[in-house]
Order: structure tokens, then C-alpha cells, then sequence
């Protein structure tokens, strides 16, 4: 099944929340302490828990290979428990000269078998290219981040009149020929998401900033359900999976997805 | 030894190459492929070759990652190699939001103990913060690269009159408070380093171009001579470490060396 299916057959069920894997040995309940792998038996716990409702996994390389041997050790396994249908996005932000770009999508697509990728745009279209050239694999290009620097440059004007994040967009539309790009946009100013749909479309579109953040789940099912898109996923990490320090972490972390789902599902026939 | 000693201690000495490891078990002499580790007996042997007067060593973390466990291997292994006096440059292009982005550096400075880092700028000061705040590391930025997608965005015109890369260069000073930020600049148009070489001063660069990809050592060095400034080095992967392909292969990248290092030191002291 292609990464494209694999996102289209979730959001056809209402689903849109990717639940961030952003595990910290210092976050997780402490009796998992005791096992051999704490990373992999929350995370293992988190995936079965949440895996009916969930549109999708991503795994936030940082926190592994952090962790070094041990930590890409537990990546593996976790990939592992990851339901073969349901997408999986290596949130690893990388972007390089060709050579080197090509020995990362390697890495995130035939070593790990992630499903999807996230990319820096700053070095350009060659620098993406080995990834665009996994067809059946999706390329979510950071576009505009829901930190606070992205005032530094992402919305810097440009003489055309363009935010320079408005142009990584077009450019991004322009290199999506075998239509497996899509974009991050952060969720934290619902006024840039409303004001950029049109130009955004039809493509993917990862959101962080909901939850931890400050961004509104509301505010950005209504945006999308105006504008008549269904095409997006809303990532919650810490909000979703630390909701609980206790042994039923996971069913703790499931109810809260449930209830965010209902949440969705209400607000998205009942937009302005 | 702090990151900034070792690169001053080496460029006293004239030393401005840079040895990029970017190791490929396919570019690598054959009959190291019967080692339980071709990558580190082929990183060992430059090294040891090499040392006594290469100014730095790059490690490109895609082509171990690439790998998996057995690249992270190969990669711990290598860096106990280099000797301690020598800068180990951890070329991961790392820019995510804070608290991943204070993953990373945990990842890179921590666990590998690089004494520097290579950053993408795109999302901001926030992004780079954590790796800012390490005082006795060095942080290259990425601030105008050797790629051809370089025009995609880094030379797009900014509403105030500057390249958003030379937006980017002014940035990197402001975020300068610790004296550990340096700046990546291709060398494969010498005439946009000439002209930037007064807005760049003397923060450390690290040029990428050299070689493979088509810019000249000659004119490189030639350019700083004459802007005056000695803060830099020259990164040169494929085309020195893959010299040669026979059991000689380290002896002959070691006499490519001396003899760039002779380039070297003949042009810088012959500008214009």
C-alpha cells in the first residue's frame, strides 16, 4: 500500500490525528523503568492503545538517535509495532547536497521503511530530489514552522511581494510531479492557515502547534471544512502521549484520542 | 581544548583542509571489504594518514545512518580515532523546534562528543538555541551552499534589498553572543564570496565546493589573503579521500594533502 493510500483510507474515517512518538526516558511512567527497552514498552503500549483511531505515527528521530545505539535500537522495534497500514512519518527534517540526500532517504525509507519523510527547503530543489524520486513514499516540506523564529526568516517578505514561506509553497506544488509532496504548516496562527488555503490546496498538509503549542483543534477543523479540504493531519506529541503517568498510560492516552476525534468529527460539519 | 583552540591552533600552522569522512562501502578500496568494519578500517587508515596535518575532519552522519546500527557503529569507532587536538565537525544540517533541537545537539556534542555542528537556519533562532548554548563548540550555519538549488531560495531577493542568505549571514552575527557560531558558504562562485567576505568578517567559515563539485582552492585562498582574514576552512571529501583504490589508498590521499597544503601556502601568501 502506498504512503498516499495509506493517508486517504484514515482520513476517509474522519481520522486526522498523528500521534507524535516524542518519547523521553525523563516523560514516561516510571514502572517501565524496570524493563529492558522503556522507550520501546511505551511506545509499544502508545501504538496498540491508539491504532484504531490513529490516521498516523510520527517518529521524531531526535529522540532516538539521542539515545544512540540503544535509542536507534528501540526506533527499529517501534517501527516494528507500527500497523503496516497506517502511515508512518519520519519527522527527521533533513536536506542536503545530492549525494548526501540520497544516503538519508535510504536511511528513512529502505533502511527504517518509514512511509514519509519531513525536509528542510532552504538548500533547494536538488537537495530533495532523491526523496521526490520515491514515488510512492510522501515528502512533507517544512513550509511554515509553529515556533517562534519563524518570524527570523520563513516570514520574511520577499520583492515580489511573497512571504519567503509562501514561496517554498509554490515551489513545493511545482515539484510535486509524482504527487507525494506535502507541507508542514504550524496550527499556532489560525489566521495564516485560513488565508493560505487556496494557495495550499489539495496537498497533505502536516499541522504541529496544536495542544503543547497553543494552536486550536477547533479552529483548524472549521479552516479546512470551509475551504473544503480534508487533506491534513494535526500532530499531537507531548499533549496526547504524556497524559498519563500511571499503568494505564495507554488507555489514558486512547480515551484522549477518542475524545479528540469526536471533537473533530463535530467540528468538521458544523464549520462557519 | 575548546572547539574554537583547536580550529585557531590548526590554522596557525597554515592547516585549512578540511577531511570530509563522507565514507561509501562502495567508493572504498576492496579489499577492506573483508573486515568485520570496511567503513572505520577505511577512517582509521586516513585518519592515521592524515592527522598530522589535516585542520579538521567532517563526518557526514547520513552515511552512517544510512547503516543503521552497524553505520553508528562504524561511526563511534572512527570518532575515537581522531586525535584530540584536531576539530571533529558532526556535518547532521540539524534545525527543529527547541525542545528536539535540544535533542539533537544532547545527540551530536553529548553522545559523539563533535566539538561542531552544521545547522539549518530556516526555522529560526529559536531552532539553533540549544546548540548555541553549548560555549565551547562551534556551529556552522548554513548561510549560502554549493548546490545548484542554491537559487531555489537562498538567492531569492528580500523586500530590503539583501539575498535572504546574506539575511541569514547577518543573523548568524546577531546570534554570535558566545562566540560559537561559524557559517557554511560554497566556493563554487568566487565572486559572491569576494563580495561577501566584508559582511562575513572573521566569523569561521567552512566551504563546501572545492573539488568534486567545481570551485577553486587557488582562488579561494587567494580571496581571503586578500580580505585579510585566515578564518577558514576548506572542506574536501570525495576528491581527496578516494584518491586511490589500492592498499595504498591512505599514503596517497596523505600526499594529496601535502600537496593542497602546498597550494595553500603558496597562494596565501602570493594574493593579489
Amino acid at each position: 500500500m502506498t504512503a498516499q493510500e495509506k493517508l486517504s483510507n484514515r482520513i476517509e474515517k474522519n481520522y486526522h490525528i498523528c500521534v507524535g512518538l516524542d518519547t523521553d526516558i525523563n516523560k514516561i511512567p516510571k514502572h517501565l523503568l524496570a524493563s529492558d527497552d522503556p522507550i520501546y514498552e511505551f511506545n509499544k503500549g502508545i501504538i496498540e492503545a491508539t491504532s484504531f483511531q490513529a490516521a498516523a505515527y510520527k517518529i521524531n528521530l531526535a529522540f532516538y538517535e539521542s539515545r544512540g545505539l540503544e535509542g536507534l535500537r528501540s526506533l527499529e522495534k517501534t517501527l516494528e509495532m507500527i500497523p503496516r497500514g497506517i502511515l508512518s512519518i519520519g519527522d527527521a527534517k533533513r536536506g542536503d547536497i545530492g549525494n548526501t540526500s540520497k544516503m538519508y532517504a535510504q536511511s528513512l525509507f529502505d533502511h527504517f521503511s518509514f512511509d514519509a519523510s519531513t525536509l528542510h527547503p532552504y538548500m533547494g530543489k536538488d537537495s530533495l530530489q532523491p526523496f521526490l524520486e520515491f514515488n510512492e513514499k510522501l515528502n512533507f516540506i517544512l513550509v511554515l514552522t509553529s515556533n517562534p523564529g519563524n518570524s527570523d526568516f520563513e516570514k520574511l517578505s520577499l520583492s515580489n511581494g511573497k512571504f519567503l514561506y509562501q514561496e517554498v509553497l509554490s515551489k513545493v506544488h511545482q515539484w510535486n510531479e509524482n504527487k507525494n509532496c506535502g507541507i508542514v504548516f504550524g496550527a499556532t496562527n489560525i489566521e495564516e492557515l485560513k488565508s493560505n488555503l487556496s494557495h495550499i490546496k489539495n496537498l497533505p498538509v502536516l499541522l504541529p502547534g496544536v495542544g503543547a503549542q497553543g494552536g486550536s483543534l477547533e479552529d483548524v477543523v472549521k479552516a479546512f471544512a470551509s475551504y473544503g479540504s480534508e487533506n491534513y493531519l494535526i500532530n499531537i506529541s507531548r499533549g496526547l502521549i504524556y497524559a498519563d503517568s500511571s499503568e494505564n498510560f495507554a488507555e489514558v492516552t486512547a480515551a484522549k484520542l477518542e475524545q479528540l476525534n469526536k471533537e473533530i468529527h463535530q467540528n468538521k460539519y458544523t464549520s462557519d
